[in-house]
């Protein structure tokens, strides 16, 4: 918030129409950001009283709805009239106004408080009027997806069917021939008006997943937050509407990301210069952007996924990214951010490159997309633990904590008690007001190959109460009875498909969730050259140089020795002599915490 | 020839002075292209007799000559009088007239007609007026080094040792505080001047090896070209002045850049970004730019430290660049070219990219640097096979052909005969007018561990007669003396540097100087996950699919199984099945001919 204030964010809404005569306007990139923050500080308010946070929030809702024009038009940079909604394919508009608009629902959910679910109400009202098929209606949407999931949550809590249509009406007209953008363009060339011009062609449409329409999508394109906000909207209006065929849409693109496009600790989107995903198998480790955003929007995809159909391929992969790429992104003091999270370090190699992609986490700083982001999220995640269907409570992810609802006028309680992921037990007590028949549903995680489970300590077969990927737990539960599970978390050697040129030979280390890394403090440089000679023998140990204890891994590797042979030569023909060593890792999130160094995550092995 | 004249190259020399009202003038960036063309030509022609191509020399010349100023200036970009080498960071006046000046030399060396010499000689001449350390003169150098090693040449040729002087002065002034580039910046922007101003600070000057002074240069850093360029300058300046300290900057700079910043294929340069050097070790393999121009002149700076001190490291280095680097530039129609010459490519990756790193070669196109340069290169060829010293004729590289000379009025010929680089057997016939004695010093290629030599037939200890890689075979010869050579080439496995985090657990073939690499048309792809498994059994063979005729290695390999495992699956615990496969490895120089498609040199090697 700090930082917000001092960017002048709160003034940037405070603009009268802007005229030619005042010269250039000033531009900011933080569009969008301001709702963001209002929509992580108001879950925050939600679970803990925070008089302070709540006056904070107050102001920051003022301020946005005192810039509100008179029609419901938002925006935090002065435009002119006329360039209003008329350079969506640059200016974002709809992606700002989707971001309050899911503050707006955040902060009523939060407090029950509506007048700014009101003011966001008239911006949407204003959307309906200006977008649509009717004559003198704009054909367009926004050039960063947002806007759909947007109001779709917009829809969900004040029903109104207007919104659910806007939202269903971008994604239909998205990508569509004549291209809108192309359109857009020419218009505001012919009228004089300012544009960028970066993007021109269906090449360059694609990096805003605007080449085709939605429904003849088939593969992950373009910049990887657009994708996944875009997709997120998808899939709730394909559940909301029921409409198979854009679910089946929502279906190919998931599959393709996280069987040929995700980093194994959740990362998406490889290529740093475009923010964006590139091509199958295409995952650079050191190069890689994997941008924390990025991680952020594919837990948001796959929780819109799960709540369509329960299948732990969707809560895998949103432990999988929460405890890595999304971690990684934020440094224990909870104040430090990397936006970048490759899966190797050379910190002379990052030296040619931007502090966006530094090798130690730094300060909020200007364009802060993924420091809120990871607020939000953070601030949310309890929303993403349990979930409920008609006689079933869903236990998507493990973490000490409590869940309270009236389960069909039962008053249910489950109290989670684990030190997951350092541990792979986890015990539910279940309290009811009166027994009460229904199924708890707990997901195997994918990684775990020998799940156990008990019921006041009795056994379950769990295969035959399994089901893609949830074990339904059916009784008619009692106060006390008590779930326990065992998830045993031995050091997994993970390999990946052998079309990733650049994992060939090498495994990562995982146990549990958790995704392993080297660093140069604990064993030196060239880490590169270590080599694993045995995958069967792994030591765990606890530790505490880093805020808190985690558990490290210890193991055997070789790696070549530098000796007088080496010595101002580049090349040899004779095999090197090799020692044996013992290396340390620890989890990927915990990376660049003691100092900045040399870090991999794919480790050579042989056999 | 026939791409720089439908470019208009020709036309760009004859310009009038420029002046505002023109407008803005025509840019063109083939600054020193017509030089190394002419001077190329010149080479071929000094061979052959070819009246056509002597005629279209004389065209370039006279339409160079008719370009000239008065005062001899030249120059193919249109100026205003007031910007004559008034932005010399940026406009490379000085680069142009050394290439002119370069060819003038060849020109003069190949005909004895001195009409083009004269003429440079001229333009020289206004150099030692405009620059030096006088009242008016200008304390500058160029921003692309090239200028000095032609003033050697043309004092060589000319005997004015003024030309000698001015080259010493801009080694001298070269990164001297305050920054001459600074100073001129400044002056052009209060003289409302153009200029680019991409280069502003000490970080940017190392770009151009403008940072320090030179005798305090300790490292290869910046633009790959201009570095080796400024050090052949240098290195000649060094020797003619017999100046050690100068001469050791330039074996600092060597050193390094042969144990810490060059391919296996004698390609420097890896970031393709700068087209420069970057930091020890850092030697991306599919990101390499290594450009065909940068190879070339480390071939010159190589023989220009060659002709001071007789070691096989400078030619050893020359052979491998030429027969790795430099061929892999050129197509076997010698009318395609390749600019960037990475050691891996992933025809997807590529996509990416600028044309300039395609994955199959292009015709001469825009921005042609590297093709004159190869041109020029290879015409002159013959110039480093031999040279002589007192008492002894060198042999440093091996190729059929003969060499005649007078040596200390004695004609000597000798006639190589050998199928070198395919076979390591070479003959020296000895035909002398009479009886001579003399040294035949042969190189050792540092490739080769066992080495043989015999003298009419009768062996020669080498071992005994071997200095600084060459072994000085020595005595009274006579017509008809024969020298056996035998290089044994087995195919070896090259390591690189355990710093070289690229290629940690991998291998290079080499075979005598020609290091291999494997393509997708013999083995499929994904390359990256072929793994050696057996070092010592190569088989060498036979194949002409592409023009002529080449010696392919065949090997054991294994490689993992792509099977029902890795369905739509991208990471797995389980170790995969593996299958042994043959593997086939063609010349790194012949890469790319067949078909696009992966290819890699470092190969991974269990054992
Ligand atoms: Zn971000
Ligand atoms: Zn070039």
């Amino acid at each position: 918030m700090r930082y917000i204030r001092k960017n002048g964010l709160f003034k940037a809404y405070q603009w009268d129409w802007w005229n030619k005569k005042k010269g250039k306007p000033p531009w900011r990139i933080w569009v969008g950001d301001l709702g963001k923050w209002i929509e992580s500080a108001s879950y925050t308010i939600a679970l803990n009283e925070d008089k302070k946070l709540a006056v904070k929030i107050k102001k920051a809702i003022n301020c946005l709805i005192k810039g509100q024009k008179e029609d419901g038009y938002l925006y935090p940079n002065p435009l002119m009239r006329e360039q209003v909604f008329a350079n969506l394919q640059e200016y974002h508009e709809l992606y700002e106004i989707g971001h309050d608009i899911e503050a707006a629902v955040a902060y009523f959910q939060a407090t029950g408080n509506t007048y700014f679910l009101k003011a966001m109400c008239k911006t949407a009202d204003l959307l309906c009027q200006v977008f649509g098929r009717g004559k003198g209606q704009k054909r367009g949407y926004d050039g960063h997806p947002e806007i759909e999931l947007a109001l779709v949550k917009l829809y969900n809590a004040t029903g109104n069917k207007n919104y659910l249509n806007l939202a269903k009406f971008f994604i239909e007209e998205r990508g569509r021939k004549p291209y809108y953008f192309a359109r857009e363009m020419k218009l505001l060339r012919k009228r004089g008006l300012p544009f960028f011009g970066w993007y021109k062609d269906e090449y360059s449409y694609s990096h805003r997943q605007a080449h085709k329409p939605v429904r003849e999508q088939n593969e992950p394109v373009g910049h990887a937050v657009c994708l996944l906000y875009l997709y997120s909207g998808v899939a709730d209006v394909a559940a909301i509407t029921g409409d198979k065929e854009l679910f089946n849409v929502c279906k190919r693109i998931w599959k393709n990301i996280i069987t040929r496009r995700m980093y194994i600790t959740g990362g998406v989107g490889s290529c740093p210069e475009r923010e964006s995903f590139t091509f199958d198998y295409d995952l650079p480790n050191e190069n890689a952007y994997a941008e924390t955003c990025a991680s952020i929007a594919l837990i948001f995809f796959a929780h819109h996924m799960l709540q369509i159909e329960v299948d732990s391929q969707y809560s895998d992969v949103m432990e999988r990214v929460l405890y890595n790429a999304v971690l990684s992104g934020v440094g224990m003091d909870g104040k430090s951010f990397f936006y970048a999270n490759p899966l190797a370090v050379y910190p002379e190699a990052l030296k040619k490159l931007s502090p966006h992609r530094a090798g130690v986490r730094q300060k909020w700083f200007g364009c802060a997309c993924c420091p809120p982001n990871i607020a939000r999220l953070l601030a949310s995640l309890g929303g993403y633990i349990y979930s409920t269907s008609e006689n079933t409570i869903y236990v998507h992810l493990y973490a000490k904590g409590e869940l309270n609802i009236n389960f069909y006028g039962v008053n249910v309680k489950i109290i989670q008690e684990t030190d997951y992921p350092w541990d792979g037990k986890v015990k539910l007590w279940v309290e009811t007001a009166h027994p009460s028949e229904f199924n708890v549903a707990v997901r195997i995680p994918g990684w775990c190959r020998n799940a156990r489970a008990m019921i006041n300590n009795k056994k379950v077969d769990l295969k035959s109460v399994t089901k893609k990927g949830y074990a339904y737990l059916s009784k008619k539960w009692r106060h006390g009875d008590i779930i326990k599970l065992h998830f045993p978390m031995p050091v997994e050697c993970v390999e990946a498909h052998p079309a990733v040129r650049m994992n060939a030979g090498r495994v990562a280390l995982q146990r549990g969730p958790l995704v392993y890394c080297l660093e140069e403090i604990d064993n030196g440089k060239n880490l590169a050259d270590i080599c694993l000679v045995d995958r069967n023998n792994f030591k765990l140990f606890k530790r505490n140089d880093i805020k808190g204890e985690y558990i490290a891994i210890k193991g055997k590797a070789k790696r070549r020795v530098i000796n007088y042979h080496w010595k101002n030569v580049l090349y040899r023909f004779n095999k090197s002599k090799e020692e044996t060593i013992k290396f340390v890792a620890i989890p990927y999130h915990l990376r660049a915490h003691r100092k900045a160094g040399e870090m991999i995550v794919w480790i050579r092995s042989e056999k």
